[in-house]
């Protein structure tokens, strides 16, 4: 095995870890659920035991490339802030208590890289997946909760804030009557998630036992129109923002990847469709693609970000 | 006088130009209206009378900045699109043609620069402004359009269809009674901007002998209530859209310019307020400052693109 780095991908269920080489994963685990509750010495410890788990003692990692929930300032490896799943998450030195924690197992010039777990997924799918060769693109996961990065200038663009793509609280028409998870109403999550299109489900009157988006597909394409109209102004919400992302940034491709759009064309039909009755003439023929790696994608970016001169 | 460029903005009422040394413009002059029906001859040859007025024929421009209506392709200083008030502008070689124009009144190595106008607005700003020193940027002006143009790594971004910044298209709730300028419904421009903050008043029932938005703003601060509602969520629109577009980008700052705002505080308050009820956490103290230069923001913009090494 020749130079090889460390990704790790620290989600609210589960921590996955791999093996990489320049090119592809070679090796991969994960403890599920993340030991998120317990603090960030328990998280990292995860970290440790993954790393302890994918290669023996005596081979050392030439660098780490972290994607984990929360903010992040990437500059630093430090988290910004994060929801209460994470406990004592915001503040946490997450690159240097790695570099701790890892100790000999890294090699002495090895980078320590942290990024948001979005970014990193979007970092993925720009270096080997769907976005690759773009200039910019916004790539955007819509699962449970929607997120985005967005890399412009062939490089991830992070923000003045470590919140630049986020595309989540984009006011939404149609979602007026639903709460964001930020608290707001309006915002695209509340209604283009797949909790979002649930609940916006709920609210039409539909099926009570019908517990999640996946029965509203499976309701819309039995012919149940209340799960139909739900599915459909869900999706509509995601390419009506998509337009209005298109519009502020201009960029040469989309990338849409998530659970949800798994639902297939129910979803992307009518996706595409509220683009296209929104974007202006010169944004029509902007590409809107699936993502290419799947669940692969956040390692897959994490890898990348952990090479000297990545 | 030492090295000095030719700055030129064209609008659609007015063609203005100035000379302008590294650090401001020396002396200005424009005509109205600009030809721009009859074609880009005529535009072209106002350019040079504007140049031959401004500086005797011994002196020559180290350069020429230009800031013009329309989609431009900055890279080739050709126009892209226009609107039909300027007839047979799409595809002008304007950059090219305005080189032919002033011949030997150029010096053999000058800069001859061409960015829509809206952009020359914002590196106006930027350069010299209210957005000066900031890495990124975005600065709207409110006019009887929305225009605004988008400062990224302290660069115009102009996207990968020249469009970049377009807020006026962003999907905007609130606005879908209205028709927007490019034909669609529920845009920003179709009820943030001067004209749209009218039509809104009308479509509420507003006073049909009112013939504006400065006629709107005076109504409202005499106590007509159809017209501070019409003005108020007019001016929440712009709020809302700069949160979208905050959520977004994750911009430094905000700067914002043009007649409407220059109604005062019935209009900055309520497009605060908007702001403020929309951003996430992360984004609520953005600044949104006042532009600084005025009218003179685009001459100072395309000045500044006429410098080589600019």
């Amino acid at each position: 095995m020749g130079e090889v780095v460390l990704a790790v991908d620290i989600g609210g269920t589960k921590t996955a870890a791999a093996v990489a080489d320049r090119s592809d994963v070679l090796l991969r685990t994960e403890v599920a659920p993340t030991p998120a509750a317990e603090g960030p010495a328990a998280v990292v410890a995860t970290v440790a035991a993954l790393a302890a788990r994918l290669l023996p003692e005596a081979t050392t990692f030439a660098g780490v490339g972290i994607g984990t929930a929360g903010v992040v300032d990437a500059s630093t490896g430090t988290i910004v802030s994060a929801t209460d799943t994470f406990a004592d998450w915001p503040g946490t030195p997450l690159a240097a208590l790695v570099r701790a924690a890892l100790g000999p197992r890294l090699q002495p010039d090895a980078v320590v890289a942290v990024q948001n777990d979005v970014d990193a997924h979007a970092a993925g799918e720009h270096r080997h997946g769907a976005a690759s060769g773009a200039a910019s693109a916004l790539i955007v996961a819509v699962g449970t909760g929607v997120g985005a990065g967005l890399i412009l200038d062939g490089r991830a663009a992070r923000g003045a804030h470590h919140v630049a793509g986020e595309i989540a609280h984009l006011p939404t028409p149609g979602a007026e009557h639903l709460r964001c998870p930020c608290g707001r109403r309006g915002h695209l999550e509340a209604i283009g998630s797949g909790i979002g299109m649930h609940r916006h489900f709920l609210s039409l009157g539909g099926d009570p036992t019908i517990r999640d988006a996946r029965g509203v597909a499976t309701a819309a394409a039995a012919g149940d129109p209340v799960a139909r109209r739900a599915l459909e102004e869900s999706a509509a919400a995601v390419g009506r923002a998509l337009a209005g992302a298109a519009t502020i940034l201009d960029p040469e491709r989309f990338v849409v990847t998530g659970g949800v759009p798994n639902i297939g064309e129910a979803w992307w039909g009518p996706m595409r469709a509220a683009y296209r009755a929104e974007a202006i003439d010169a944004l029509q023929s902007t590409p809107i693609l699936p993502g290419a790696l799947g669940d692969d994608a956040p390692l897959r970016g994490a890898a990348a970000s952990a090479w000297r001169n990545s």
